[in-house]
């Protein structure tokens, strides 16, 4: 099944259904395991993410033939509050990055076999500034919602979820601090590379922004009044993703926060979704610890963009290569302990 | 050059000439890091990585044409005092193994384009009980690390080293203590999958070899009275690739226990190895504690025969991919912050 949100009816109907993982495919996998050439449980984490994959596409042996990585770009009306390092501009310039083929993303998803589509929202109409206002209408970001769950492909496999945006860290944090709580401070961070007095503006600019928006009651709401056009779309892309059981790789502290509000709607929704990296930036851990989350890689990434889920993308496929390739002690004729 | 093992004397030559990286390539590399398109240090580890590598190859856009990975395999005769989950024949019977495409470093070498080689030392000559007597002689030691040297391509750009051996954790654990000191029991871990009475028992054989060649004073006598020929011939090839200016992926526990008497003898050794993961067995964790090292991944592997380097390979391509191949904010026309 697909999800239409044409009308927030719909959204909540999809977020309210969420799907399982197979467990008869689970509890193969998890039986194959065991009986590779292999001390049992001495390859960790790669057999926890076999077992995964194999629930969320339904058979014993997955296959990762048509990895798709996914950026979404938008522009915000809360970047003239000064609080990036960055200009507005450098979101369409980097849209062109991408398209050129130079942008890290693109070393990244080539390095690692993996499709790369960027889809730009309406760059030349950023979001409202939400320090006074709703960032979008409702109608705005299911339109969002929707665009990021059209843009999986139909034979993707498995969907790294990355995104653009000069001043979306700054509604990254207004969401988790809407969504998780505790204060302005906790959840802001230095983004592309704030001074001290920058990160100090940026929190000032977070803590009036939630507090005169302080009446959200649901995901949605919190989503359309503090995100951005790039952060429906992630929203959109992983709802859809899991009523098609597409096991999805999260980038970092953007895309992260970008799926809270479907969490705060339904906390099951983070069930297919694997984090690549814990983030440099330090409201990404503080995610993690209050979502119980265990990033694959740790390796101080900042960049966004998609940049830690295809970086994390191979320890994904050489789980998958393990699971489906290996011998068995019977095949290798290997003497079991 | 290339290394000689013929003699002692050959092998002190070697370990106290280390060849330093090359500093006029790590600066271009730096500052070409800076005018990439991203935030300056937003790539993190993956920015240090590609430096590194360039320092070592030499040129400012370092390249991995041709990864390598060597399996060394040996057999040990303190496997006679029950140290191991798995019998002695397992050793050969996983080299068929490697051989016939079966084993998870067949896997994730096929899938992170590595090349193989597994090179069996003596298998049907197991190495003496060090319990009471040396391992082996110096003279089977440097032969050993001559054969791990030679088993180096000539158009290796980035070596692989991994191992196979029935009760090598044994081993490892004995030269770790006899180089960095301690306890035996801070050096013994469950191995392939020991119970609670045979980690006990692997202590007491621990600890009565090391206080049996107590008065070991260099690292080669170590390996010699503590090794195996598996453990001998990564110290050879350690020591060739850093003549050869080749960078180096060392596994988990034993391989890097392998380095320990190099490092003992001189501790820059380790200064053109990379630790490609934390391994589960309790003692890596202690090695790169006292070392400083940082390993890439930690995803709670212990199998061992290559296959956390093979796992963090795809990283250290991910770097030299960005490295290498991203515009510069010049070329994109990307405003810089």
């Amino acid at each position: 099944m697909t999800c239409s949100f044409s009308d927030p009816e719909h959204y909540r109907e999809a977020i309210k259904s969420l799907p399982a993982p197979d467990q008869v495919a689970m509890d193969a996998a998890r039986l194959r395991q065991g009986q590779l050439t292999k001390p049992p449980g001495s390859l960790g984490r790669l057999e926890e993410i076999a077992i995964w994959i194999a629930g969320w596409q339904g058979r014993e042996k997955p296959q990762l033939n048509s990895p798709q990585c996914l950026i979404f770009a938008g522009n915000h009306g809360v970047a003239a509050q000064g609080v990036s390092a960055f200009p507005s501009e450098v979101t369409a310039q980097m849209v062109g990055n991408f398209s050129a083929g130079g942008a890290a993303i693109n070393q990244l998803t080539r390095a690692g076999g993996i499709n790369l589509d960027v889809i730009a929202l309406e760059l030349d109409r950023p979001t409202q500034d939400f320090t006074a206002q709703a960032a979008m209408t409702v109608q705005e970001t299911l339109t969002a919602m929707q665009t990021g769950a059209d843009a999986i492909p139909d034979d993707a496999d498995i969907l790294l979820l990355g995104e653009m945006g000069i001043a979306n860290t700054t509604s990254a944090a207004a969401i988790a601090l809407a969504c998780l709580g505790g204060k302005a401070v906790d959840w802001v961070g230095p983004g592309t590379g704030l001074d001290a007095d920058g990160i100090n503006r940026k929190v000032e600019v977070v803590e009036q922004s939630v507090g005169f928006h302080s009446n959200l009651k649901d995901g949605l709401s919190i989503l359309s009044h503090l995100g951005g056009r790039e952060l429906a779309a992630i929203a959109g892309a992983v709802l859809e993703a899991r009523h098609r059981s597409i096991p999805v790789l999260l980038d970092g502290y953007i895309s992260t926060a970008s799926v809270l509000p479907l969490y705060k709607d339904n906390p099951d929704i983070l069930d297919h979704c694997l984090i690549s990296h814990r983030s440099q930036e330090p409201g990404h851990q503080r995610i993690l610890a209050k979502t119980g989350l265990e990033p694959i890689l740790d390796l101080g990434l900042r960049l966004g963009e998609g940049s830690g889920a295809a970086t994390a993308f191979p320890v994904i496929r050489a789980a998958v290569e393990v699971h489906s390739g290996m011998a068995t002690f019977a095949e290798a004729g290997v003497s079991e302990g």
